[in-house]
């Protein structure tokens, strides 16, 4: 980091800089600039010492000058992360595609949904048994019944499965029934979750939060990984902006900044992100072609009965077609599908 | 909600819309519009049933009306919630001021600051036991034994006390030990962890989210509301924005909004807002102009020592300072403090 | 527009409103709520309208149903409009590249940087004469002396052009040089220059700003188009958010979404939204996998040289493999390059 | 500012760095990290060439440490910048008050305007005369008529003058008619107005940009001070973000962090902040509180027949008792009305 000095700085104050450095293991370079000095402190970036330098006396201000992040980082590892669920790989050359309706809302309707997306190339089963609504008054999921509809759905298809997890208990209820848990993107930071997520032994889907920026998002993925797991899945989702056109705005220029950033893979969910059914299929292309590794796209038998975002929900029919239609943009990007 | 059909629609798409609105328990009432049709419905609004009719074929879109919230609005009750936190009433004439470090440290250090803040007219000691943190290599709390030199401190100098809860085994050792729980912004849409706050029997300090608007803000209130718990004090605390000067921007006309909208109380925090002491002042200064019913303010007995927040910490002779001058301004808005 | 009434409006304060929406040519239907009043008033948008219905006693808010625009809707012209530019037609089927240098520096510069992008299959030239800088003591560009270059380099490569103009006096000039004229995001505000951008006789690209939603961009056309020129070609550029790993956020829902409202083509510009010429290859592949009518690329000899913007810039090489790859992508979705 | 190299940068990249800052007259100091380089350069900060290093191989980024501004810096000039506007002084200890109608309409009604603001304390009476308005269909204001209206209701009351300019023609109009010359938040980044402001010899009073960072905003300043001309007033009036419930988010933190950097005096502007009458007085109150130096708000003799934000304006009664609180206010932090 470095540590810029007021215009008024006494050399006191410069010492007292060099000493506090010095009594947290960094070593101080004094630059003397056109007009004041500046200090390059050599370390492990720890932002608590950052903090302590800028409340002393005569300090102007401490900028940070390296990443937090260590695991997630591509320094730390430049070999790309693979992510075994059930039978997909995601960050290979493969394109996978993860499907199924927000809520499981019956036995019936989540084996529809799974025979379909199935058909369509699907290789993973989605489906949320705890729901974070905005309001109480919403469905809140069907919970662990929910849970066994869809590990049957699975079962019955051969489709590996995921699942939004919300609170402790409900992760380790969670596990046992499905191949991976989503950790929600108004959970993003909600750490003691992510810390058991890294305990679980299960691939992790870790969604972006809504205002979450893409250091934070990877600091939370060291959360995950900094307990044992590795296997880790990021899942661009939209984040918060004064636009609402669309339900978020899809930030498809994390795409390329994560994947520089880290070595974990990355899908894109376009149905959270835009809203509405009839832009999936855009932002799907999009994000295909921005060299994401994977889709995550809510599908529903009949959307207009559906319990939870119906709007944005594609029928299979409609799935189908834009499975065909990623194929070409994967072969496009060298990619398959 | 207003049901605005497409230009194309047909008859029989008009007709399906009152079907399924009468299905729902909804009336609608068909207006023609210079070049297309409308319909208003009349009846609770169901966000499920919006979601319903968006998919219907000859819908261009829904529009909302009505306010989700319902046990929170002024609507539902014209008289100001009052909040008993120890001695303290929030939501009256009087100003309320909670402070203290972010985080206990010490039995010495939380002692420190309650003496301090106690002489400069403060009624609630904060101080956190359990800190979500961005990155899992930080200070992450000392959990129990924060809470009991927390309370000790509290007992010591007759403070009433507030701390953070994160997940639901912490909320259930606080309870035991402070009188208030604090929801931070990261988990004002933990629907679980507000769900548990509701039943928790304690007054609640709900902070708003970093991106959170005040609809949804109100809407967390209402999950703690509607488990019957009515002891709710709000927090403006910054929301995140593209400007960096600030650590957040403080939203300061939220006060007279929520004030509107809600009879709950409401509190300034202008420490995590600013993220800079200097700058605490002239914004806890404006939170008590706007209206709020008192400050939420950071106070570390050192701020340089501090394990966490040190750059926006006061100390206790600046509280003392902004003590004095609040009592000017609380007076020259008709409050007394 | 709907206009709510308070639960507390009495028959008067609502006798008041229909008189009010009557003298405006606007008629009112009364629809009785389960606790309240409400008109939806049928007749023209007409903003001044409701801002004067809010100001009425009772009337608690006034929600517009309709979008504001209307020649620039696709309500109004189903077919997309066709924008020619030299030999370029922007809006077909063919996805159009525009590239050049941020800024003409010199003859040769911007000569050497015409001939490549036209190799690579670029149809339109950019570069900057005006350039509005963010600070005063930036380089702000050649002027006429770098429309001269501009238009040399344009007829000896045959390719068309198109620059900035950030006032009358330089729309003035610009129009004699150039065969399209662009307003960028920092004036797409600006009313009285889009007023003349209508009069020019010119196509124009129109940037969208950097906080201004789909709905204001597409009024700042409504502005050009209502002077007559319906040569307009949109550009998405990037928004500003919390996010500060790229330089803008690229709204690249913003596509389908403007294709869904209006008939204009739209562009997409990667190099500015996302500042690092390294990912400006991922997001033109994705921006024509989204819907887009073509890109806006910064090329530049040298970007070490550059005199603006040299870390979002490609060098000519590397424009040259992008544009093979374009090819790729436009026939994966059905277009040709 | 500092240059990071690449964890594989080799010797001859830092010496191509160092080489590279020699040229640009900048000295680069060497310091050795944990795993990587980094180079200090010291010397004035210069964007362009931070641009340039940016490029070079082996760079993984710049970081700027220094502000960009320098006339409007409080660094430059430590004593507070004073505007005469007529009888009035900003910047001193006294409040002042800017009020009248968002559009000259009429002779008439600006002349009751002034007659009312005058008897409740304003000392400066604004009035627009050229109104950028989203939509091409709505009032464009009175333009050369409406000036002399305003500066006939200024001589008649004795009040100063302030309108807002939009392009060079209306300036060079504007300024021969009124005291003061508002440039709008739309136009903040309209560099050739700012430099036409700057050389136009009147008080000029800068509004933030709805997407503007403070920096901007003070680099918008810095290009009217580099003209010759000090006499620049700052004025926030909200930023676009997130939340709807006001028309913007008023930006309060901006008012200390201004002081602190700028010696430039700042007026808060409530009216356009909020977007709504009865949320004006609360923000009124705060911004004062804040530190600001005083407050430009929309007063209509009769907001419900306003051309132009009715539902902001306040009433002139309204606009008297609020001059009454806002001396208490003032007083209660040290200043005058």
């Amino acid at each position: 980091m470095v540590i810029v000095m007021k215009l008024s700085a006494s050399s006191e104050e410069i010492a007292a800089v060099n000493e506090e450095l010095k009594c947290c293991g960094l070593e101080g370079h004094l630059i003397q600039g056109v007009n004041r000095f500046v200090i390059g402190a050599v370390g492990e970036r720890r932002d608590l010492v950052a903090q302590r330098l800028e409340v002393l006396p005569g300090v102007e201000k401490v900028v940070p000058i390296m990443r937090p992040f260590k695991l997630v980082s591509r320094e730390a590892q430049e070999a790309p992360t693979l992510v075994r669920v059930g039978d997909a790989v995601i960050g290979g050359r493969d394109i996978v595609l993860a499907a199924g309706p927000c809520a499981v809302e019956s036995k019936e309707q989540i084996y529809e949904a799974a025979v379909r997306v199935k058909q369509a190339g699907a290789k993973i089963l989605r489906g949320g048994a705890y729901k974070p609504r905005t309001s109480p008054y919403s469905f809140q999921g069907l919970e662990e019944e929910g849970l066994k509809a869809l590990a049957a759905a699975g079962e019955a298809t051969g489709l590996a499965t995921v699942t939004e997890v919300v609170d402790l208990p409900s992760l380790d209820v969670a596990k046992a029934y499905v191949d991976m848990l989503q950790i929600g993107a108004r959970n993003m930071q909600n750490f003691r979750l992510l810390q058991a997520a890294g305990r679980s032994g299960k691939p992790i889907l870790l969604k972006r939060g809504l205002s979450a920026t893409i250091e934070e998002w990877l600091m939370a993925a060291e959360y995950i990984m900094s307990e044992g797991n590795n296997q880790i899945v990021l899942c661009e989702r939209g984040i918060r902006t004064f636009e609402t056109a669309t339900r978020n705005t899809l930030d498809l220029s994390a795409v390329p900044v994560v994947k520089e950033m880290s070595h974990l893979p990355l899908l894109v969910d376009p149905s959270h992100a835009t809203g509405v059914a009839r832009w999936v299929g855009p932002m799907a292309r999009a994000g295909i072609a921005a060299g994401a590794d994977g889709l995550l796209i809510e599908v529903h038998p009949e959307p207009a009965k559906a319990l939870s975002d119906g709007p944005q929900s594609l029928t299979p029919t409609a799935f189908s077609r834009l499975a065909e239609e990623m194929k070409k943009v994967a072969e496009s990007v060298g990619r398959s599908l």
